[in-house]
């Protein structure tokens, strides 16, 4: 089977974008392709595989007939088989799809065994999530983590064209982060004593901003971009224990630079996916959410509105007064708003993306900026239309006395002191904010459960492999 | 302090790269600049800081004369503090350096303390160690930590640009995938239990090969880069428990296409890294290691070589004979070459980047291809000179019956069905290697201790932060 190699991507790539020259090439030719069979049917008197080789979302559709000296071996393939073939290009314009393969020889690489769980009636994401090793092969988890890796480049570009540092923060560490305490240990195998390795109480990380600041003071511009944990048994659709978080961090930058970033960070990674990723895209507007492409170019177009949590605060007093009903009511200033909360004010109210600012200091962590007034913190959450908080950042205390009476409060000043020589060697304004990674995957594609956004999503009492 | 605002970055890219036009435009302008001072000195007369706000690797000179009505500010700033200056481009051709900074206007934004450790004088990676939040701000940090954002970026690129699939392994798991044992138990705070929350016993993984290889199975190409982890207590300069990984993964894909993947993907970092960071690089040549890039330049120039591990055995013994002295002159078949023996065959044998392949199945992981010969496997080191093993890879074994008969043998079957389910379910030739990032960045850098290129190392008995 010595022909030349083709993808399923360079195929509808050339057929689909290429020039009269490059198609003409290409149809004059035989190839060599290898991939799976997702499904196969005949008729006995010719037969239409479902092919797809993992490179592009679309199947590439193999016909053979009975003339075929191979024809009870192609009638043969079951779904899910590895298979190698040579065929011919033939272009199908009056057809759904583009092209098809004649197939002109085959050759079984892998069986499928009878027990294969993909077959061809639709599947729940219940059952799905059970063989998270066998799910990628249908249509719905290879949109999903495409889509998954081509963000991912998508947060890295935006970063590393703007010149910022990427910090690969520990997982590890001896810190609790923002004093949450839902951490999960780190052992050595069989003592179960969480000092035994470094000598030290070591937990995996909950957020790489407490590491990534002193680079911040060192590169100006910078970013973490890994998994952090947390040991939550929120059962949620929106709560994972392990997950990736972007984290950017910038001096002498205040919170208006930081919301500007957050903004442009934001459309770029929405347009950036929706231009490389345009069948995938197609796919969640059309089987998952067909709100979603009008939502997303809806946030791509707008100017990102600001509030202070104050205004917020009154315009859902007088919401209730006016007679809106949310499960919790008791509106009051100094409460942590709910999502019913924050997506009424950004579908009702601004109907867009919109920055809520200036929090409460009490309901925000500690590092946050202490405004003038004393009260609140210099805290932005955007929050976003259909799910509510996407992102939150704030400035930075850089106050030394103000930092360090805020962490004695709490206890946590002993072993931070690291933290606190940023603000004593040469400090300066700096801001930041944090992303989740796998939220932010499910906004941009309309799935609703973490669990599926997730190659291997670790719960609560969940994990398998 | 309202003029524009220049990063040091911006002004060394149009004075040195810049055309006439930028370069005039910029020399008739003030602008605004913050960053950090390095160093100031003044003869009384005339002072000089040596001024970097993180965006590039050369210092920015501002100059200020005692006529400046700010002099006694200037004069007064301390090495590490933040400033802020307002001043005029001057080009001084005759000088070291290309331009500096005639100060206008100054104030300082971050006072820094007394105890700042990084004075002028020169400091010993072993004492910066000790201040992993400080280090990143002198020149030897600047860079290792610049070029390692800069190396990962060009390790997505490599893959992204081929069309590879970034898969997000999980890190906390079930199996300790090459069984090797040396693994870190996650246990929920306090409960020191390692299966409380999951409901099973869960460590941190190891390598993300085995969650990887579905996704080949359904991508065709993928990739995974994160951190993984050892519990090791091997206290060399190579050794970390906490490390990066980059583990690529092929379907269709077999130990001759696998090379290709690796010496392609060493060289286009080497020479992405480079092009990108000239000044970093000709900083590690004069002050770290001055064959650095000669090195690189050769592995960049070179046809990677192949040998089978049983021709090096048969080279080693025939040296041995020879008189050529090894720590272990006891060559044997069979045996594991240590470092000596590796650097032997690439840096006298062949003088140059050598793939050493089909080694003895049983000092090799379990779920690699094992050759005709019953008594090898289809594995493929990549080995170079002055280091030894860059690079670990192999085709894998997509045999169900012989795969599961070794994982039988090891006793590690149970828990691994889903892994073994990839061969029954559309199994094919596929490969793939695993190239530890660290230890790439210290080859690229020239730098000797794994401890800095990390930004906060984790080694045994050792953490801070």
């Amino acid at each position: 089977m010595e022909l030349v190699k083709i993808t399923n991507f360079e195929l509808y790539d050339i057929v689909l974008y290429g020039d009269e020259e490059e198609k003409a090439a290409v149809l004059e030719s035989e190839f060599n392709l290898q991939g799976w069979v997702r499904t196969n049917r005949t008729n006995g008197q010719i037969g239409f595989i479902e092919f797809n080789d993992g490179t592009y979302f679309k199947n590439v559709q193999l016909v053979y007939s009975k003339d075929n000296p191979q024809y009870d071996l192609l009638a043969s393939f079951r779904n899910g088989c590895a298979i190698e073939i040579n065929g011919k290009v033939v272009l199908t314009p009056e057809n759904k799809q583009p092209f098809e393969i004649n197939v002109l020889e085959a050759k079984l690489l892998g069986d499928c065994a009878e027990d294969y769980p993909l077959q061809k009636k639709r599947h729940s994401f219940e059952f799905l999530r059970e063989i998270a090793h066998v799910r990628p092969r249908g249509n719905t988890f290879q949109a999903v983590f495409r889509v998954r890796s081509v963000l991912s480049y998508a947060v890295h570009q935006f970063f590393q064209e703007r010149g910022f540092i990427y910090v690969h923060t520990p997982e590890i560490t001896t810190n609790d982060g923002e004093g949450a305490g839902n951490v999960f240990d780190v052992t050595t195998h069989d003592t179960k004593d969480p000092f035994s390795f470094y000598g030290r109480k070591v937990n995996l990380t909950v957020t790489g901003q407490l590491h990534v600041e002193p680079f911040a003071l060192a590169f100006r511009d910078v970013y973490t971009f890994g998994p952090v944990f947390r040991a939550e048994h929120s059962n949620t659709v929106r709560h994972a224990s392990e997950f990736w978080m972007i984290e950017p961090e910038m001096a002498f930058c205040d919170l208006n630079d930081n919301m500007q970033v957050i903004e442009d960070c934001i459309k770029y990674c929405i347009s950036y996916v929706q231009e490389a990723c345009p069948e995938e895209m197609k796919f969640f507007n059309t089987m998952i959410d067909n709100t979603l492409q009008e939502r997303l170019n809806h946030v791509v177009n707008s100017e990102f509105k600001k509030m202070t949590y104050t205004e917020g605060i009154e315009i859902l007093k007088e919401a209730v007064r006016n007679g809106v009903e949310f499960e919790n009511s008791n509106i009051e200033w100094g409460m942590d708003l709910q999502s019913e909360h924050e997506r009424y004010l950004t579908e009702k109210v601004v109907n867009g993306p919109l920055f809520l600012i200036d929090y409460p200091r009490e309901i925000k962590a500690f590092y946050m900026k202490v405004n003038p007034d004393q009260k609140t913190v210099a805290a932005c959450d955007l929050l976003v239309p259909a799910v509510g908080e996407l992102v939150g950042g704030s400035q930075r205390e850089e106050n030394y006395d103000v930092l360090k009476a805020k962490m004695d409060e709490m206890g946590i000043t002993e072993g931070l002191e690291w933290y606190l020589d940023t603000r004593r060697y040469g400090g300066c304004i700096h801001s930041g904010f944090g992303i989740g990674f796998d939220r932010l995957l499910m906004y941009i594609t309309g799935m609703q459960n973490i669990r599926d956004v997730q190659p291997y999503p670790r719960t609560s009492n969940s994990i398998k492999y």
